[in-house]
């Protein structure tokens, strides 16, 4: 099966798909400096914290391996080094994933191996580190979202005995897709494996308002793939559970994270939350997938993340290709319009967080973690050595 | 304070504010007979359940008015009536305030006074009671609204002892205002009777998608009366609740009702059921305002409601004013995009239904109805007579 792809690089080239354009036209941007890969983060061009992470990270190393780097003295390249990840970190600060592997290039950098090397040997050798280290993190995007999609199809097959002849339905919100991602999708790669593997009656999907990455990508990813799929707009998430929930077997609302802290609780597209609440109403599990690069043990609760306000022109405005007057789409000219007073007041928080309380699994590519008796979720389970860590430094 | 009017009559002529081109056209449209108010209605050019009913009764009072009807035998002009009376009410078969007002209208056109008249008297005997009932109809709206804001802000006021050091905030969703009825509006006009008694701190409203109604209709009524204001995406009530319902005092959800039935449950657009299941879930007050003319009495509960459902080009694709390069709307130039994966599968229903459980209160213009220690709405309190009628019959 074709499958979709966010990022194509090679050694010295990054392409990003321009997902703002998308589904209307498939158009890759060349990113070849940190400035571009910042505002391609920033313009939401691409989006999807591990999507983020990966651009960040290659796009630095395009520009190492293109020259960039004009210091000669090991000390000053690394230098270099960390001020352009210090400054790419700005461009999305919720997003852990960026974060982490930004704290994993440098101390990858540092540790290169300069022993017996002098100019211009040294400045190759923690180049090649850098360059390898962020090749590294694209490649295990990949296999991470494999196994996530494996473990949550597993668990979800589990809980319900689904089976071909019972197979489950499902809601997703936002994209967490190939898209969103290296390929596969952490979300909609569960979802990927549940229809993969026969046990799909129906994928759903939110167009998540206001940006519409349901209706543009996630509808878009599951048309390409073939895969059952109907779109809602965000407010029918209550009336879809209340009239079709028997008859669909949906048993799961299934979403990805921007950011999973310690005791569980999850940053992630705004209207998430509200998901969660109406999931528990209505008996319906309710799935975060999320590779352990999104959890931070560091943050013990959901109420110290910081929520990113976004522009009120993103509610009261919106893009897209021309319908003509015969209903035809015109994927040549595009058009902005206004779809609301301009003249009113707007709230337009990016994220929202969704306490643990409401969340029945974390799947991670490491396994899925539930709630203990006490109802708390122990990522010792997948991150022993971090969480022992995070503990002794905090005691 | 200039009033917005949806609807402009004056005997022989009736003209109806295009709602679809708001806010950035001000557009009335003349409607003299009852194809083009079916037009009018089923486009959604108008809406709202009021709205409705008094455009489809004008609609047919200007064509009896102007000499559409050529039958001279009384029967036959009753019979001529009550044909283009049925024909109306199939312009939105779900919409109970319709329903009644036909039903009023040919009970009153059968009840004209004929005694002693021949021909071309008792025509017009007929003609004039089928027109002044409908204009009657008119006024009584009016009178109806302004009396649901009163009861409405006053029991919100007794249940948070709500004063202008303690404003509360409220959160609407869809239109339920003057464009919505014949002037200030039901859930609207509870707001509006709030802010106007220096009881309202905050009016949130919702997008309300797909349509918009929200973000097009109440903000621009909002906005035109200068009531604070702030607009969200249905997916942000949640957060919105769980971020600033404490700093906000978020008191109540109000919304209108297409349809409230005998136990209470309550027909309106798509995203209230969600909304009632949020509110509830962060011990904020569920409030519905309907005058009696939506209150059905004879269906027992809201599962015998038929749910339209709607096309999927309303999810898909959106009409507005082109925005310029510089920012600026030309609302002169409109465009209509694509705004999702044409492909996808697509659910649209037009309403949901709210079971009564999540019901707080019901404001009628006869005063607001709560349920009782046995946690059942009893209407005998507003419509004794129509409550007895009914039982009587079902016996």
């Amino acid at each position: 099966m074709a499958t979709l792809q966010a990022i194509k690089y090679s050694r010295g080239k990054l392409l990003v798909l321009d997902q703002l354009r998308l589904p209307h036209e498939n158009h890759y941007d060349e990113v070849s400096t940190a400035e571009e890969a910042f505002d391609c983060i920033r313009s939401m061009r691409v989006r999807g914290a591990p999507a983020i992470a990966i651009v960040a990270a290659l796009a630095h190393a395009v520009e190492l391996h293109n020259g960039d780097c004009t210091a000669t003295d090991p000390e000053e390249v690394i230098a270099h080094i960390e001020s352009r990840l210090d400054y790419l970190k700005e461009s999305r600060p919720t997003a852990v994933d960026l974060s982490n592997a930004i704290t994993l290039l440098k101390l990858a950098t540092r540790a290169a191996n300069l022993e017996g090397l002098a100019h211009p040997e040294a400045k190759e050798a923690i180049l090649n580190t850098y360059i390898k280290t962020a090749e590294e993190i694209l490649a295990k995007d990949l296999h991470n979202n494999t196994s996530i999609g494996s473990h949550g199809a597993a668990w979800l097959q589990q809980q319900y005995n689904a089976s071909s002849e019972r197979p489950i339905s499902v809601l997703t919100h936002c994209n967490t897709g190939s898209l969103a991602t290296s390929g596969h999708g952490t979300a909609l790669g569960i979802i990927r494996t549940l229809h993969s593997e026969g046990l799909l009656k129906h994928a759903y999907c939110t167009e998540t308002r206001p940006y519409n990455q349901g209706s543009r990508l996630t509808s878009f990813e599951l048309v390409f793939e073939g895969i059952p799929s109907t779109l809602i707009t965000d407010s029918m998430a209550g009336a879809l559970f209340n009239l079709h929930g028997e008859r669909m077997n949906i048993g799961a609302v299934i979403v990805g994270a921007d950011r999973v802290v310690r005791n569980g609780d999850t940053a992630n597209k705004i209207g998430t939350y509200q998901l969660a609440v109406l999931a528990r109403h209505h008996g319906v599990k309710f799935v975060v997938a999320a590779p352990t690069t999104s959890i931070d043990l560091e943050t013990k609760t959901g109420s110290s993340i910081e929520i990113e306000e976004r522009k009120r022109e993103e509610l009261t405005q919106i893009s897209g290709a021309i319908v003509n007057e015969d209903g035809t789409v015109d994927t040549n000219r595009t058009a902005r319009v206004a779809i609301a007073d301009q003249r009113i007041g707007v709230w337009n928080p990016a994220f929202d967080v969704t306490p643990h309380e409401l969340i029945d699994a974390i799947v991670t590519e490491r396994g899925t973690v539930v709630k203990g008796a006490d109802g708390k979720f122990d990522f010792g389970q997948v991150l022993p050595e971090r969480l022992a860590s995070v503990a002794a430094r905090q005691l």
